[in-house]
């Protein structure tokens, strides 16, 4: 029978970062991997095949990773837990555990309509053979409708598009685009940008059918628009996988995700969990969450691979902390925007600047950019912050993501330090973060006079 | 008599900043920029000047700030301060302030070697006229000699280098040039960078004369070796202007610049000093600093600002943040360098990675980059950072200030919340923050079994 100290099922994101940071913390222990796939996909570069690098072989996490780090490799599929011998019991023999870790991911929903089921139809499955399929398909259609216009959906739009003789189409229930993940003058920004590089949006519209015989012809949109289709993707987002872990017998947090406490741990103190499967806690208010990031699979894996054999990490919350990119527009959001915190009963004061991402003007690369940070009112406490930019937008919405962790200040903000440069950076004296902050600073004065 | 509640004596980054501050902490206060320049000048912009924007007058920083901001400009040559009568003497009549902010900058280090005064030797003065004979010389010369490898020095010696047939040399005296900003493994990547770009480059060598009948003709290393030069820029350092603020009496710090407090008072309650006229303190063990960079001298403008009617802020010490940029090769430090740390007495362990800023590697614009965090060894906690990378490395240096500034330890950077993003950023696997603390981690744990 195989065994290891260590076993890890799942080999994304979250499994490998658990499996690398067990290696660092327990040098001596064995690891091993259990995964399904021969070949791991990089999950935020699948949609980046289909206009970008073309080839789905191009969009693979390196084994070497595991390797260098003397972590071993068992591609199977898990069939389930037995928690008192412990043991995972695999389609290809038994595996003994002394500690276990569940990075079994999430699956892509699909939605419970009327032709969902035909031939065309398409979502975003972390499957190398699968994206192939779809891409030949992709390759010989016209028409093609994108059901959800979140993160997946646009980026997946956009690469459709670049495809060439391609009319895209993405279908949004609510009023804009990435309205969960932005505010509304962003959202609405990116939308502009989508629709200059050629695709059709239709927002605060359902999806009452997909419509066919056998194969897509088209779709059926709730103000009876019919959008011819040859092929349909869902991308509305993915539900944990769970279903081994309540075989087992662990327990299931509120939001149908594995339980896990701050430490990562489930209901097993001998299996741990991390990754889209677990449960997550917002940062704010430790309400739980339904965010799937790999940064935030990384995140968890670095906590649980660390506190396999005595805990010394602690889960802080997810902040939430993410960027987009399409051509050369990026937006970013760490932490809340104003409409979450809003949601969530926050009383907000926020600060906007726009400016140039250079210094001075005639720099070239030089263009426009927004940074939004939105405050506690009475505390001025740093609650997010949003970037529009160019490709250094991810990296300011990190600097931002350590604010908001940190719980600075509007006032902690206004002296803090950065470095700028002509050709990398705003100019210090317009530097977007400190100047949002004092224009937070001096609204809250003048609202308070 | 011209008269304002607020006199800022220069208009520079730090000058603009404080007046900007001011009016945004103090609406009601009159606010009044004395300078000499008719036109305000971009300090960060001018290597730029020579290869990139060509025209000293795209490199303004915009007056639109200062009338957005209802601050008077009074374009004059300050001559003296009288500090009872609360005046400041100009050339062209007095004027009477409440608080008076000494924004008075810093002047280029001549070298005092035979020949520094010849003509053909130029230093980089904030100048638009002396700027403009000096790129109309540039035109004309075939050999330049750059006496200085620091940041002015690298990034002139590229502009003047693409100015297209010159034979650009930049002399060094330490071993390697940036040797006082980057640890020497950085140094040395951006030597090469500048070789294969072009430019000629003699470290550890000094200059010891620099010959010619009227003109500059050569440069005489310590070596023994001539140079020839059409052109000689220093490029060595600046000193802070103090004159005018030692003729009213105003204390001068240990270095030579104006003593101000943490508030940036200086020892006239009235008259606040900020920017590279100012004395500055590390943030590392509070000793005095001689860094000047404009990103310090804003800092010091928005605390100086907001202080001038009721102490709000204080300056936590000089962080030092700053980035290069030499064509596709971007350096940055934030904090202390391994080297710095060790000669101010610290045992540091540190943790370096080196990756793609891209994800897959098949991702457009991926590109290795590195990424050194130097931590206190006992303690863990961070003293700085350097990346080298693309045009991201600047804000990700912001991201590792943010770090520094709020002292984190190892422990806490490995549970960092970031967002990444395959076109922006390094896989959320790899992402280079986190596992350079993790890999600190670890060798401070194998040192001390």
């Amino acid at each position: 029978m195989k065994q290891a100290d260590v076993v890890v099922l799942g080999g994304s994101a979250a499994g490998v970062t658990a499996a690398v940071t067990a290696r660092r913390h327990y040098p001596d222990k064995s690891i091993l991997i259990i995964r399904r796939e021969a070949k791991a996909i990089i999950p935020c570069g699948i949609p980046y095949i289909f206009g970008t690098i073309k080839d789905p072989e191009e969009d693979l996490l390196p084994d070497s990773i595991l390797e260098k780090n003397n972590i071993e490799i068992f591609i199977s599929q898990a069939a389930g837990i037995d928690r008192v011998g412990k043991i995972v019991h695999t389609k290809d023999g038994d595996v003994r555990y002394d500690r276990l870790v569940l990075a079994i991911g999430s699956s892509p929903i699909i939605p419970r309509i009327k032709g969902a089921e035909l031939d065309g139809t398409f979502a975003v499955y972390k499957d190398i053979e699968y994206l192939r399929r779809m891409q030949n398909r992709l390759q010989q259609a016209n028409d093609i409708v994108i059901i959800g216009g979140g993160f997946i959906g646009i980026e997946l739009g956009d690469e459709i598009n670049k495809m060439g003789n391609k009319n895209v189409t993405i279908v949004e229930i609510m009023p804009h685009c990435l309205n969960a993940a932005y505010d509304e003058e962003f959202c609405v920004e990116m939308e502009e940008h989508l629709i200059s590089r050629g695709l059709n949006i239709r927002t605060s519209i359902r999806v009452e059918e997909i419509r066919g015989n056998n194969h897509v012809e088209s779709v059926l949109l709730s103000d009876g628009t019919e959008l011819k289709a040859d092929v349909v993707v869902f991308a509305i987002g993915a539900v944990s996988n769970v279903d081994i872990a309540r075989s087992a017998g662990l327990r299931v947090g509120q939001k149908g995700s594995i339980y896990v406490d701050r430490t990562m741990m489930t209901s097993d103190p001998n299996i741990f969990a991390c990754g889209d499967c677990a449960e997550k806690f917002s940062f704010f208010g430790w309400r739980a969450s339904e965010l799937k990031l790999a940064s935030i699979a990384t995140l968890e894996g670095r906590i649980c691979g660390a506190n396999l054999f005595g805990i010394t990490r602690e889960n802080p919350g997810t902040v939430g902390v993410w960027a987009t990119s399409v051509g050369e527009l990026a937006l970013g959001t760490a932490g809340l925007t104003e409409t979450m915190a809003k949601n969530l009963g926050y009383q907000t004061i926020c600060g906007v600047v726009e400016g140039l991402n250079r210094h001075p003007a005639a720099m070239p690369g030089a263009s426009k950019m927004k940074v939004k940070l939105v405050f506690e009112k009475n505390s001025e406490t740093l609650l997010g912050g949003q970037v529009r930019g160019d490709n250094t937008a991810a990296e300011m919405i990190n600097a931002i993501s350590a604010l908001v962790q940190r719980r600075l200040t509007a006032e902690d903000i206004a002296v803090f330090q950065m470095g700028t440069h002509p050709a990398l950076t705003t100019s210090p004296v317009a530097y977007p973060l400190v100047n949002a902050a004092e224009i937070a600073i001096s609204k809250k004065r003048s609202s308070s006079n």
